[in-house]
């Protein structure tokens, strides 16, 4: 099992990308092959040379950084000596079995289409976010697409609940994931015309479908996966994370509005701290790039040492199961043969 | 002053629509119609027959009703002796300066449009919502569309950009209110074509306007008008809520969960509910229906007495006052006529 890793690519490259593959490479039975500026990436090694085995971690060297603010089809277009091309280009030449950055997210999922491909039967490649329930402790609601494709086909929903109940079902131990369709309300005749066919669609799919999902029921986990077109999902997912982090911050003004207020709050601290961890939107750590021929994870770009080892885990644990194959074998055949 | 209310609309009525226009009648100058069964609303008033002056509540007779499950069109057009459609042509006719229903909104919508008819320059009435911001209690943002126009052109938004800074300035005092366009990131290359035609359309309009604004940074006030389609209005309203409501729950479990908790969720419990009751989503009361030729509020479905007497009271201020004069010199001209 190899793994390769974009170095370079995010808030903290490259000492916290180091950092958390050296932390990972301890627990899993993977070479890590960390892509970038060799000479920058040897000295950030080098910290943690007589404390750790490196025997596992390999470092091959990439001239150029894509950034955040570079366009992304220009971006992979020209800097083909970029740590996330080279990267990715590890996957497409069978050198990585997965590979991950914490760069721009539009520029790796360019990447991937265009030096790995598509998967047969899928026209649109889309982005997941697994977002906390509120009221469920350690379950997550799967939104696909969270931000890939700002319009879509009814067939593009589709295709989106299928690959999202296998990530589910591979990433989560979900068997038989429901799947929903968010909506302005819960009647079939609900929607635009998209939405009307995209749930006749799911309906006749297969798949576990429960039908429209409104907004209001989407915090209190309906179903394990939702599928949108990516405006959509980017409001439902930024709106989420953008409330429960207000209300927090409100209830923090209402704690330290008194004496005795405060003293109340002390005694909930431990509690609320704990459920505040849990709604941690970038908990997760990684998520794939559903739709790629191969498998493509990105990072959230804040991501320290801990959330890339545990990214890191998480797609050697997902490129040693069936995911891709799976995924393989539900698209083939799909509607845009 | 007269204003007709629909009696017999929402799921409290007529007991609580009758019980709220007996308050508001005690406070206001104003004379109110309400409309619907004669015997059953004559039953209401009676009981408040030795408590209160009625000489300013007068019933009209309507022999139907049109409920929540209603197709709007149909029931607009076969149900012409309906409370709703009797309520709204007073408007149409002079006889009544606003209007005001707890019952179908898309019904609602339909009588403003078949019965008093669009305002000049107005090709999409739409439905606003005014949303308490989380960490500035007591201040709101306003939602349009909320829900009536699930597809909407460019110019659609700019038309909901000046009716809404309209009437944010006419219902709560704001001096050229600041107007936000709900996309997935804040740069002006953001999002659908029609968003990036908006985004120029509401540049150029003379509006105060402040650019896109991502969702993550709706619950923080960003603006005090937000225009979107009615498909995204629809779930960041319902999201918001839900989310706000979810979120309050969880930390009443937390609260609940031992005994220090207990008594820590104890000494903060009134300033939760204080906090609470100003998120509460139904606050507001009535919202109209913008780019109607005369005054149509829509009130929550689960209006009881208090929330009914503030909608009527507010109606009626808005009555007296220039709203329904400005919209229309604000929309003469505009881009549909």
């Amino acid at each position: 099992m190899r793994i390769a890793i974009d170095a370079m690519g995010g808030d903290n490259a490259p000492a916290e990308i180091v950092k958390g593959c050296v932390q990972a490479s301890q627990s899993i039975d993977a070479k890590l092959i960390l892509v970038g500026d060799q000479e920058k990436l040897n000295a950030e090694l080098a910290k943690y040379q007589d404390s750790c085995d490196q025997s596992k971690l390999e470092v091959v060297h990439a001239s150029e950084i894509i950034s955040g603010e570079d366009s992304p089809v220009q971006a992979v277009r020209h800097k083909k000596d970029s740590s996330m091309v080279r990267a990715v280009r590890m996957v497409a030449d069978g050198e990585a079995d997965a590979v991950l950055s914490a760069g721009n997210t539009g520029a790796l999922m360019i990447s991937g289409i265009l030096v790995i491909g598509k998967m047969e039967g899928v026209e649109r490649p889309a982005i997941v976010a697994a977002v906390p329930q509120i009221n469920h402790a350690g379950r997550y609601t799967l939104i696909v697409d969270s931000g890939a494709n700002a319009e879509c086909k009814a067939e593009h929903l589709l295709s989106f609940g299928r690959m999202g109940s296998i990530y589910m079902h591979n990433a989560f131990g979900i068997d038989d994931p429901t799947v929903g369709l968010i909506n302005i309300g819960t009647e079939e005749s609900k929607g635009t015309s998209m939405l009307k066919d995209a749930y006749k669609l799911l309906k006749e799919s297969g798949l576990n479908f429960v039908g429209n999902i409104e907004a209001r029921d989407i915090p209190g986990g309906l179903a394990d996966v939702l599928v949108c077109d990516g405006f959509t999902g980017n409001i439902v997912l930024k709106l989420m994370e953008g409330t429960c982090l207000e209300l927090l911050r409100r209830i923090k003004a209402v704690i330290n509005d008194s004496l005795v207020s405060r003293l109340g709050g002390g005694l909930l601290s431990g509690k609320l701290r704990e459920m505040k961890s849990q709604l941690d939107y970038s908990s997760e750590g990684a998520a794939p790039i559903l739709g790629i021929d191969g498998l493509v994870f990105k990072m959230h770009g804040s991501s320290d040492c801990v959330a890339v080892c545990n990214a890191v885990i998480k797609a050697a644990n997902l490129a040693s199961g069936s995911m891709l194959e799976d995924c393989r074998n539900a698209m083939k055949g799909g509607l845009f043969e």
